[in-house]
């Protein structure tokens, strides 16, 4: 984080997300567990923009990203009818996984709600184990 | 469909369902997704009562029961904490379908929150096409 | 949008539904009761483009719509990465309450693969008593 | 319980929760976001056993409990039909939250497939607002 990144590396990809009932609880504020689904929707259109989506890679290339581990700090409470946008940045690769900094940002007044460090892994989706990210994959990242 | 069941056929099954935070929305009610959920364990358990697990069945007979049809009347709201009941009763037997008349019953007084009729059709998990319900698995209905 | 509209007669208003994992399940498909979290999007979409949201709604004017009964068609399943369009169009206006019909269509090639009434009623939120849909709602419908 | 616990340990609860559909994603395993909802609901019977319901609390007390903070570790998959104890420690009790410590085990062979540490503050449900965590439900912790 302290030495300089190479400029293509860190740039923030962002994704809005509205906020609808079913993103909510009886609390009157978004369900905490809401926000993993808005930042892995985040992490998919990623993908996508960079070419790959992931119900092709599973069948053409044995390829299934899974979600290892995450940290998440609530910061600031999203309410019904909010407009959100949720960011992708790659804080670490390794062979086999990389690690995504993510962020949910209010849109009206750009406060952070939210800050996630989310920790996916490549396995094989036939066996469930661990596997390289495949090179042609190597560009995503 | 024609013939007469036998009497022990319809005898009402009943799951017990508690609301947490994650069924319910900012309206301070459960959100009316969150019953298809509660309905759908109901299904679930009542098959395991009879000794049939969906995983199993489907890696073992290539079988998938899938919805294909629900009417729900929303008569009464649930809320957070409440006890629930879940029931589930056969309404009509088809050669690869069945119709579930279920309910939902606040258990502190027994009354009717909600009311669905559900058609499940049995499909090929590989095709995704209808077949017809495996005879091992009739006795299920 | 600009000329005037026949009086039962509603121009069909789409929105766009990407599936992402959250909507699936492990049969491989979308999630049954994925579904009826989708046309509520497109239903208060529809009501954003008039001009109202549901918070504002509950907050200023006592007004809470809830649904209170669903018949849905399961035409066709939909699958990761799907990009859909969900519609709403009016069937009836009644005092209290307005029947929706909705649809969910495969953008790719137009196939339908879920219809669906919808019966919404109007409640007043501190009460959860149905209450007539007040004048200044009524230009919504 | 009657007995007196020493200061630093808790005696560790568990609730048991089954897998459904709902829980599972295209992946063919537990979506990573609903083992959220499974340790929230063993954290809520945790406190139900201690006589504390959250509805109740909310509105006689004015407390509301919100998560602040999760450090999630996904060791092992769970899967479709599987049974699992989502367990309850405390590891570190404030003035105005407390850190959970939690777990998930698969109940046929006691494997630990997630860990997680989950911050829980107390806060007015009015305001939104940090509060202490009032005398009454101290004995909560």
């Amino acid at each position: 984080m302290a030495e300089p990144t190479p400029p293509n590396i860190t740039h923030e990809f962002s994704w809005p997300v509205r906020v609808y009932w079913e993103d909510t609880d009886a609390g009157g504020l978004v369900y905490h567990a809401s926000y993993l689904r808005f930042i892995e929707r985040a992490r998919t259109e990623w993908m996508r923009t960079r070419g790959f989506e992931q119900e092709r890679l599973r069948i053409d290339s044995g390829v299934l990203f899974v979600v290892r581990a995450i940290s998440i700090q609530y910061l600031r409470p999203a309410r019904l009818d909010d407009l959100l946008d949720a960011t992708v940045a790659i804080r670490e690769r390794r062979p086999a996984s990389v690690i995504f900094q993510q962020k949910i940002v209010r849109a009206v007044d750009r406060i952070t709600l939210l800050e996630a460090d989310v920790r996916v892994a490549c396995i094989d989706p036939s066996t469930y184990r661990p596997r390289a990210i495949p090179a042609h994959c190597l560009q995503l990242f």
